[in-house]
């Protein structure tokens, strides 16, 4: 099962390709699609579908996770935030991904068991858990955390079936379901 | 010139086509997209992507025309409309239409003259200009306006360029910039 993430917004849309073989994750690609702050909403819109539609061709996922976005205080902001979701959405759909949907909330409790936990702790998490070489970008870190969340069926860290063991099994220590130093 | 015209929603999408030849405008075809309301938002926005996707293909446009959307009282729906909306514009940018926005304000001065003036009357006012023999839903009717807008340049009945004298022409009064009677 190959999984792609998508971490979406209209300046920064984030992306995180991985691998899932029984229960070990493997890391194939992650990164962001940027699209340029002058240019108008339908040619910043473009950017992200054509964007994202060219790493579906190159990766080949079989399955597509994308984050669920939180209403901002700014009811403008709202709205473009809504229309950069639903490019990124319409160009998976597109090309016939089944699309499957977390919040922040369920991403941050997957991957660090704790759901405020901050956007440090969960490019830490990602890259241990993928034995990353270096820290992806907070975009691609959370791309690739809610296609781990997927990964591990939405399972949190505070629920027996989750990271946890895992986690200890890395020398982490986890207690009531968080992880801890 | 053939122009297109949207008005974007998640459960109903709005279409109007048609042609501009020199100050004439010839109605070619209008309609709404429906999307399932019982399905999940990816697939709801893949019957919008798809539905213009098929109506530019059908009809050709050289130019596309969606209305810019309020923000909503209810944040969360504001976010489903900008996801509907952002749909639409990937299809039509996917295309490689020219996009141009307009508010249902400038759609409403355009077409009738005023900008707090009501569905019905826009219906009305659409029926009239473009001489068609039955009346189209406020959806296509609205796709229809905002097509109107821009064929005229945006300019509204307020201004001496705009429908005025084209509307006197008909037997219409307008007095102020307003439509009257």
């Amino acid at each position: 099962m190959r999984i792609l993430g998508i971490d979406p917004g209209l300046r920064v849309t984030g992306f995180g390709v991985l691998d899932k073989q029984g229960n070990r994750l493997e890391y194939v690609a992650s990164g962001v699609i940027r699209t340029p702050h002058d240019a108008d909403l339908p040619q910043r819109l473009k950017t992200i579908f054509d964007g994202v539609s060219a790493i579906v061709r190159e990766h080949q996922p079989t399955q597509a996770v994308i984050e669920k976005v939180f209403v901002n205080v700014n009811p403008q902001s709202t709205l473009l935030l809504g229309q950069a979701r639903g490019a990124s959405l319409c160009a998976l759909v597109n090309c016939d991904l089944p699309v499957f949907e977390y919040t922040a909330l369920q991403l941050k409790q997957a991957v660090v068991g704790y759901g405020r936990a901050s956007k440090a702790q969960v490019q830490e998490m990602v890259t241990r858990l993928l034995r990353l070489s270096g820290t992806p970008s907070t975009d691609a870190a959370d791309a690739l955390g809610v296609a781990i969340c997927h990964a591990h069926g939405g399972s949190t860290l505070s629920t027996l079936g989750g990271l946890a063991p895992q986690l200890a099994q890395k020398g982490l220590r986890v207690r009531r379901g968080r992880l801890i130093g």
